[in-house]
């Protein structure tokens, strides 16, 4: 049986959940792939933590070169997380003809292009099914089982600490700050969440994403970007009275010669089975013209969820190597010279439907004012509500419009504002049709 | 570019909708594999009918001979269904080495170690992605994705016929013999419904999927079946009652040294994401230790997605010809010596809770005497509901056990229904805890 060495880059938690499985699943996994897969060694600037697991032979070094330049190891895993010390690691081992497994979106994200490009110089495989989606096996359905697809649509809730936030808010009734306080307690948020709660994690991964998906460059630069920490209990029993539930999407699709690429809270129909997925769990639905609906759904986040993904990219470049072969499936699923560069639709040019919030005075001829700006701004509405009590002479006003466009919609709100009518910005949150 | 000559066997549905994604995604395969797909002959009895699709250059002939022995093609695709002419053709493409797909469950689950011993004698693949739950990756997930896990659980809803009617019966209200009725007219349905309605489609899937799971044999002798026939309103509405759906459920769970391995309807609390598969889509759920739950959801059937995933095998195989490697993944998950025997567990000693309801006569001492047999076959009750209205001097009386050994439960059913306190015999519910 060929023994295939793999090292590790990064001893964190991840980094503990892969050695585990490499560990405890040895015989599970040379049962299943034929290969005996030898964890050789691991780097990590702390090499004195007790991680809690018995490394048996495997070395731990601190130094990462010793993991980069060894001839013996065919695989390296990198799990250290960010853009600088990763980046320079990743590039080296690829350079070192090493096949390379990684987690780190903001990585791929920011520099994946390019990495696509040295991997191939190089001739050697990279991989990255924990990157999106935890354990879901979202980037082998786009590359390998959706390849005679059309994807037209993709919209996922790919941020487990959002996720909590807004169900907790949901159920409870919540401010933010609290949810986000007891999801810090739980272990669902970081101490410092801006990269979750601000939508930046989601937009990583849906550019990973859109580029699986529509054979395109990996482009973030372009995704436009808003996180929840605005989103407050009144909008989300609002959104329940409709039949609505308020979740945090990655939004992507093909819209003629462009592409939507699109991150903000999303209002979704209670019949969008993506409005089902709640607490800290991810889901994905996808659109194509051939199967038609389809949807992943599971823990997007965690050791072993997210070691299990990292396992499954080591086990296809194990099989790939005792089959004598390599690159066998393109990185971002279409060979680096079929990749277009497709643009993405200004947000300006949007076409759907909004909710919108306003405090309004508690005036006559106020309602009368709002909808005069906007009808003057081509935007029709559908629905007009009004619930809850006057606070301080204002009342929450809430329209429901039929499809419009952003830039129409942007417009109006900024005269809205500008008027005594209302206080303080309004409330905007966009509308996602089912598809049915 | 290499060109891969394919061959179809069997120009019905999926036959059409296979030829269809060939001919029409012929740019975007060869983007993507970096193949020519040729699509060169089609076998069919019927080389007649118009199936609205313009061959361009590929032949369609009536004899299976011409592409079973032609010496160009490279992947033969059966379509034909059924147990004996396909069985033949594929033992015939298998031993003319050439590599086989199948979208035919009910063969596979009969006579698939047979196949998997020829494709292995003659060092072919044989691939089955639309076996199971149509277009949803799920073949690809148990041989790939999950490769470091011990699956633990799975339950699915796997036959849209099924669950279509299902959905009927609980938004309607109406008869199981009248959502039958309107499934068949609206073409859900089979004029022919045994194979769908009476649990045998969805047996032959979990035959299949219980094997990629555990690394087990195919065994479909001893899994137990149950259709949705007896299915009733009043069940259905009693089930809600409870916060309950009732869904046909493939059931593969490991027990100790033994597989459960059932299909029937069965119980699960609206908590459980397959209680929201509506319609005719299908859904699986896998529980693993590394992962935790994960789900797939999509449409287990049709044109289009059932040639989407014979097509994602058609691109594998392509991929393994232009790497210059075949059998890169065991047929079954694991290599073939590997594949275990593991014995089904005995119907009788399933431990789960239960559903039951009684025709009970509207006399004293009635309930005393039912929950006293249960009560002398350790069979504790958690709750009793009487609802509705008396008929005939009978009314409805459900029980809903704590966990019970079914051997018990059997046995108490069979001696209340000798006693006059019930009319007929009682409907029986296994109910589904969810995990969490």
């Amino acid at each position: 049986m060929k023994t295939i060495h793999i090292g590790i880059l990064g001893f964190g938690v991840v980094g503990t959940g892969v050695a585990t499985l490499l560990t405890r699943k040895k015989q599970l996994l040379e049962s299943r792939t034929g290969a005996r897969l030898n964890l050789k060694t691991i780097a990590d600037i702390d090499t004195q933590t007790n991680r809690g697991i018995d490394l048996g032979s495997t070395a731990l070094v601190s130094d990462a070169m010793t993991v980069l330049t060894d001839p013996d190891i065919d695989i390296i895993v990198e799990l250290i997380g960010g853009e600088t010390v990763a980046r320079k690691f990743i590039c080296q081992a690829l350079e070192n003809k090493k096949h390379v497994v990684t987690a780190n979106k903001a990585l791929l994200a920011g520099w994946g292009n390019d990495l696509v490009k040295t991997a191939r110089n190089n001739q050697v495989d990279l991989a990255f099914e924990a990157s999106c989606g935890g354990c879901m096996p979202i980037i082998k359905t786009l590359r390998e089982s959706l390849v005679a697809n059309d994807i037209t649509s993709m919209s996922a809730i790919l941020n487990g600490t959002c996720n909590y936030i807004l169900t907790r808010i949901s159920r409870e009734g919540c401010s933010f700050e609290e949810a986000l306080k007891k999801a810090q307690e739980l272990g669902f948020a970081e101490a410092e969440p801006s990269l979750d709660i601000d939508g930046h994690d989601t937009a990583h991964k849906l550019a990973i994403l859109n580029a699986l998906s529509h054979g395109m460059e990996i482009n973030l630069k372009d995704i436009h970007v808003e996180g929840i920490r605005h989103i407050t209990p009144t909008d989300i029993a609002f959104a329940k009275s409709f039949g609505y539930t308020i979740k945090l999407l990655a939004i992507g699709k093909i819209h003629g010669n462009h592409v939507e690429a699109r991150v903000h809270p999303t209002m979704i129909d209670n019949a969008n089975p993506l409005s089902h997925v709640d607490h800290s769990m991810n889901a994905i639905a996808i659109d194509a013209d051939a199967t038609g609906r389809t949807m992943l759904y599971g823990h997007g986040a965690g050791m072993m969820p997210t070691a299990s993904a990292v396992l499954s990219d080591i086990a296809d470049i194990a099989r790939n190597i005792i089959s004598g072969t390599k690159r066998r499936v393109p990185i971002l699923g279409y060979p680096e010279d079929n990749i277009r560069q497709i643009p993405v639709l200004s947000m300006k040019e949007l076409m759907t439907r909004y909710y919108l919030r306003f405090e309004a005075q508690d005036h006559p001829g106020v309602l009368s004012r709002i909808s005069g700006i906007l009808g003057e701004n081509q935007i029709s509405i559908k629905s007009v509500h009004q619930k809850g009590r006057k606070t301080n002479g204002k009342v929450p006003v809430v329209m429901i419009t039929h499809t419009a466009r952003e830039e129409w919609v942007q417009t109006a709100l900024s005269r809205i504002s500008a008027t005594d009518s209302v206080v303080g910005n309004p409330m905007v949150i966009r509308i996602e049709e089912e598809v049915a």
